[in-house]
């Protein structure tokens, strides 16, 4: 892994991966360019370019990139050649929806454990996964060696259950409450909040 | 409105107002600096000066920026100084999960509106908001003037939904049906999508 490379160079790579991806849905090509690829996506073809390159050679001047190929090797690149079992806390509104969200087949991962604290939800089945008690999460982690977590919690509830993720070795949390939570050096975090998405459009948007 | 500012600076500024903001929580102090906003987010402080100097000067050589100025010269640029009325377009369980959101309060939203197609559903109040049948969904934006919209639906529901508001008038629509949608040039979209989250995040987890 070469850690020189900024976080936001590697940001960009499953924004990448997901253009590409469509592509191929669209099935009309094979190849495609930087200036292409900058095009759907709002990005410089010049950034696109010395992005990749921090990876290697992955296109030639005058062909472009081989879609394929290029999927190929950002998948490997983001160690997305395997699939990822993903643990999943919280069971509620957002939960369900999360277990039952179609977009996690065939790009890397599949949710394998639901938790949740509450007596009546425990037991129960959702997505034919039985949901565990929270206090389980630590032995589940430590035994499953769970990397990837995401949280479906409350906010108060949130940096506790983080605390507990770290200690038990998870590396990477994606979270869906409202709150910043603090994690040691190497561990991941990514927020989910559609604030920050709705904030990026309204700049668009007539102020009457 | 300067249209000639790149869309992924304008994506920074939330990302930056939300850092500031945070500050502002923690309370202990008053100016910050680009240096140490990029420590926090990842990004070159030169990045931040750069994407700032767009819309005007907001920082001092030696005394950086006042963090309350900044905050409030950021939400008028992204026109977050008023309260966006927003459509959600699905109860199920992740319309609930958005309805129950503590996230959008003071941060320039509120769900205003919900629709669903379910007849069992249609009438009922989610947090507060009777719930309409979606057949009326174009009347309402119309009626309400409504710019921005969720949508909280299946994949194969979103391009129809999509078609119908933006021909009422909407500008902005964040989805989160794993699916990607066409729109108009001038129409906002938005993807929140929890995969292309977690593939960031992989490429600093151990392969095994």
């Amino acid at each position: 892994m070469a850690d020189d490379i900024p976080d936001i160079v590697i940001g960009r790579l499953p924004i990448y991966l997901q253009a590409l991806t469509r592509m191929i849905e669209d099935g009309d090509k094979t190849t495609t360019s930087s200036q292409e690829l900058g095009e759907r996506l709002g990005i410089s073809s010049a950034q696109i370019r010395k992005d990749l390159s921090h990876f290697g050679e992955f296109g030639k001047q005058g062909t472009g990139y081989h879609i394929n190929y290029l999927v190929e090797q950002l998948r490997r690149i983001l160690h997305l050649d395997r699939e990822w079992p993903v643990a999943l806390v919280g069971a509620g509104f957002l939960g369900h929806a999360l277990a039952h969200y179609g977009g996690f087949k065939r790009r890397g991962f599949r949710i394998s454990w639901i938790f949740d604290v509450d007596a009546q939800t425990v037991g129960q089945k959702l997505n034919d996964i039985t949901i565990r008690h929270v206090d389980n999460l630590e032995k589940v982690i430590r035994r499953e060696k769970v990397q990837i977590v995401v949280l479906a919690v409350p906010a108060v509830a949130a940096q506790g259950l983080a605390d507990r993720l770290v200690d038990a070795g998870v590396g990477a949390i994606l979270t869906y409450a409202p709150i910043s939570i603090s994690v040691p050096p190497g561990v991941q975090v990514q927020y989910s909040d559609p604030v920050v998405q709705l904030q990026r459009m309204t700049y668009y948007l007539d102020a009457e």
